[in-house]
């Protein structure tokens, strides 16, 4: 079956309260409207035409899409409006217009494809084959996808003439009490025979309440030119979910993280207290992982086999190398963690940071892009920045280098099985060579040799009975 | 119609196994009574009245209530005798008197509102006006509201005599299999006309088991004077929840937070996974927020238009600008941050600090009882105490004021553009001039000029090979 | 009634994707076959025999039981041929066996407990008395614990020939369309008469599809024999839960843990947020304590009346006093805290250290393996491992116990009422005395008389108009 799509993602999103459109808002990371495109991709049409409309540029910029067509719908005049808009791209196209909102982001592309798959099937069985032109008994125009809910209110009824064949389609306010019983909804996913569609949209109108022209229409008009819709029920409602303010948003995104949560549970992760665990889109997981309660996993990071990460880590774009330990309340972004690692807890990672095998890295710890090499520790209290650090070596509590002079950042190099004694300031540019020291407290200055001491302290004055005395100011703490 | 209100606040609440009495016991940083007091005052009473007992001078000193009235019930005898100790107070009073259980604290005031109405269209509807002294035919006893539930096991159940009038409250132990059934029940929230009401408590006897007065005896008591009861029911059956013990409480609270985070989501703020993110009744949202998993919004915050807060904040009583960034794991009390200020993450801001607009504050820094210019950035392992800090300012990783002498605390002042090294030591009371510069490493014991510099430093020693000895214990890390 | 039990623990657990073998998944900190072996272990039986075949020798000693049999079912062909395998230990038994899957974690002790009690009345009524050996009439085979669920989809359903007797128990695929209508389930949970499970147990073949010995035969097997299984309807379906996968595992575990939070809920503790709190199977809680939303309790961990643990803490293996604060993001293991404590935000207590009465630690500190006395207080960015600090003493921020040579660690003692300066390094061995002083910014290598003050500084040199000037490298922040 040839086909194209149609998307519509012209709307402002008025209940988002929102400077930003409405198909923009975030799911897992993610604009709605990139899932919609990718449910649509899935199905491989022709080609895809985006209905653009509010803030356009920004829409357009954001789906970033080449091969994708954009029609500006100037006003918005309702549903039929906006495909009236996408026409020219199929006004000569003998075949399927897939016709969906930007703003059901939980349609599946599986699910999409079953529908096609249908459809298909349903022309084959009515004897129709859309490849012979000459074909006469065109009396299927489309499908409407569906689905059953508890509670209809506020949606389209579907009112059927027989078993899988649409009447009419009937919204809330224009609907008798019986029309209301019905939990048969219209998911505003259609897949329509172009050439009818073309028809059926030249012959809308606007006669109604709101002044807009309802893309709902064309079945009434079709019908009366004996061309039927038939229905699919997609089967689980939350697929046909719109989302049209914040809260919907959030119940959006929450159905969909779990979908992703139960389906690396079932590939072999472990997820203590999954609902309170916030995977995004593009998280993978190896096996045997464990997640603690509060975590959330960001961006496009990768976890490997047997690491376990305690509770409320956040990690974003990363690589978490295997058998690694995350503690808890730890944050590491843009980053490469390597095999057996131990990272936290408090401890921050980020900005290019690849920390190596076996590698300890402790509580209140601050690394940015810096390389830190195999079996090395920074326990505690430290900012490593800008820093390139060998194996083996020990930095020392309360290390920082400094790597800022006011205008702009110079870069720190600590060599195999150095020790860096604790609170060292490493002014930066500078080296420290292999096995060299720096004494406690000491602001290293200039490079230090390969197993040179390098330390600056004066003598320890120890004054008696001081604390019968008053005692001066420079003895403050806080 | 004339209302006065009465509110039972005098149980111990056994089930909470607590020092603390039950109507203390909080809900989203406000004790249970508070939300029934509210409820209450919006249906604007001419007295409240509250019947304490257990504890009573803790609850009068949390209630707060000048213009309230406060009745000692000594011995917990019932309900009845709870109202019992308030006829002083309308035994006068051509009115109605409202009673509420102070353990019902998810009742809303529009509610209250609506039973009002409904109460007095029936006055009306009946022939009766209660500003007419001479009017006889006093049917109307007043209104019990009532909640449909679910599973009504343990609630008094409403039974008819006749749509929309009692015959009778049955409780659990008394009801028989047919009335078991009922799913209408008491919420424990009447509006009884005053004289009525004074008659019926007069009347009232504990003549059971308990040996309890039962304000729902009234309804019998007044039915056999052909008064009668109507009732008016409040949809939403959360709104009658008591809370009995501590994990009703857990619900109430969750009910609650839920239904604000509902309301906030509608009004332009979007929660990530809002299962997790807890706010308290005072904080206030406004367009274009983002919050995201695991924090809490508490005490009296407001939080300005398009900010984002990242994960497993606790935020409370602060006001925060626009477009501010919080990120993960950030603590901050009782402080003002400003417009555009980045912070974060795992910083922690309380104690009437203010942080100017564009500042950025970086992780493992505390910052107590200061200000901070625009554009100043203290970004890594950093305590600020007490101090007063310009613009454009540079706080270099491992500053610490060393407010505290041991006595008292000390003031820091840090002009405009100055740069302060790393492991600066600044003892207060100190000052620090425009454009002055402190060595990293430094014990600052006096004010530096603007323009200068100051530093604390000995020449670095560099011994080599060191390593190959043994080395001393001056070279101690951790 | 005499009873052994045999628990099913051989089992890979394939669907798990792991190298651990199914039933060593934890939940809630124990492995699941720690959660059936207590509930057996409640009921008391004579023997415990497991079945054990993947990976027995972890199985065996994670199990870690003297007293219980262990045997090897090599090849996995079925629960029944798991149940042959220890025959031998009941082949000469006059009593009942109780047979339980290992990964049925959510059954009660006390729901066996009953079972068992309902199967001695049922062996009553019937007349029949095992103890008299010669009572020949014994037509009750056994019990089958079932539940009642919503969904029975793939589950053995219970078909009866009369009231509370088995007629077959039939497997989902072979169930017609009447008998998948039976909400009535297997458990999987059996209590049988030893001769006749041995009896029956010899007749088992694995005439089937998979070639498996069905342990659900024994069933058919023994009604030929006139032998009938009765049925136990446990009531809570919960409670017959099998896991299979990582995502059961977590459905097991958070149920297991909302049942562990109801039950301190209602014994004094406010739980905030209870879906989001995590605990474990050994906390204890006294009364009046609140837990905050995003606190994990884990491990052996007793928190004492009056205590407040704030957002995001992770507790582990601990001892918490009365009226202890633990405020925001703090992490502590294996430590005890005293009565009336302060910690966090953003503090780590680990590795056996005791913090005293009123002792107040803050943010980004870190204590191990230490001790610290009444009164002490340690507020900002400090680091102390083996140390012994005595009361009343103020620990400056920037503090570092400097613990480590590079090769071992030594000991910091601080003893009372001391004052330890901001960025003070201790580097150990290393004594302070009594009411001594440490200057800020100091490196103490030497002890401290009582008394005395030990400070390391030179003077501070004020260069003027620095700023003017080129900034050299020394000036450097971060």
């Amino acid at each position: 079956m040839r086909l194209k799509a149609v998307i519509l993602a012209a709307g402002k999103g008025t209940r988002f309260k929102s400077e930003k459109p409405k198909v923009l808002h975030k799911i897992l990371g993610k604009p709605m409207i990139f899932y919609v495109k990718s449910a649509v991709e899935w199905v491989n049409p022709e080609e895809i035409i985006f209905i653009v409309g509010h803030k356009k540029d920004e829409v357009i910029k954001e789906i970033n899409c080449d091969s994708c067509k954009f029609v500006e719908q100037k006003h918005q005049l309702g549903t039929g409006h906006a495909v009236i808009q996408a026409i020219k791209y199929f006004k000569d196209f003998d075949g399927y217009i897939l016709i969906i909102n930007g703003d059901t982001p939980l349609i599946k592309g599986e699910t999409l494809k079953e529908a096609i798959n249908y459809l298909q099937a349903l022309i084959n069985y009515e004897g129709r084959n859309i490849k012979d032109k000459n074909y006469q008994n065109k009396e299927i125009a489309g499908l409407i996808l569906t689905a059953t809910v508890e509670n209809p209110y506020g949606y389209g009824r579907i009112v059927k003439e027989k078993a899988g064949v649409v009447e009419k389609i009937v919204e809330e306010k224009d609907a008798s009490f019986t029309e209301k019983q019905i939990k048969e909804v219209n998911s505003g996913i259609y897949i329509v025979y172009a050439p009818y569609l073309k028809e059926a949209l030249e012959k809308l109108n606007n006669n109604n309440a709101q002044k807009e022209y309802y893309l709902t229409d064309i079945v009434k008009i079709l019908k009366e030119e004996d061309k039927k819709f038939y229905t699919f029920n997609v089967g689980d409602p939350t697929q046909i979910l719109g989302v049209n303010d914040r809260w919907q948003l959030s119940q959006a995104e929450n159905i969909l993280k779990n979908q992703f949560i139960y389906f690396w549970a079932l590939n072999g992760t472990t997820f203590h207290n999954p609902e309170t665990i916030y995977i995004e889109f593009d998280a993978t997981f190896g096996k045997d992982i464990e997640i603690f309660q509060g975590c959330s996993i960001k961006g496009n990071t990768e976890i490997d086999d047997g690491t376990i990460i305690y509770e409320n880590c956040v990690i974003k774009n990363c690589k978490i190398g295997k058998n690694v330990k995350i503690y808890p309340n730890t944050v590491i972004e843009d980053s490469i963690i390597e095999d057996n690692a131990e990272i936290g807890p408090f401890a921050r990672i980020r900005n290019n940071t690849v920390i190596g095998k076996n590698v300890s890295i402790g509580n209140f710890v601050e690394i940015k892009n810096s390389t830190v090499g195999e079996n090395t520790t920074a326990k505690h209290l430290t900012y490593l920045g800008d820093a390139e650090i060998g194996k083996n070596v020990n930095i020392g509590a309360g290390t920082i280098t400094c790597n800022y002079d006011g205008v702009k950042k110079h870069k720190t190099v600590i060599k195999d099985n150095a020790f860096i004694g604790s609170d060292t300031m490493l002014v930066a540019p500078i080296i420290i060579g292999e096995n060299a020291y720096t004494g406690s407290g000491s602001v290293i200055t200039k490079d230090v040799p390969d197993n040179a001491l390098a330390v600056e302290r004066t003598p320890l004055k120890i004054i008696e009975n001081y604390s019968k005395r008053k005692k001066n100011k420079d003895e403050q703490s806080c």
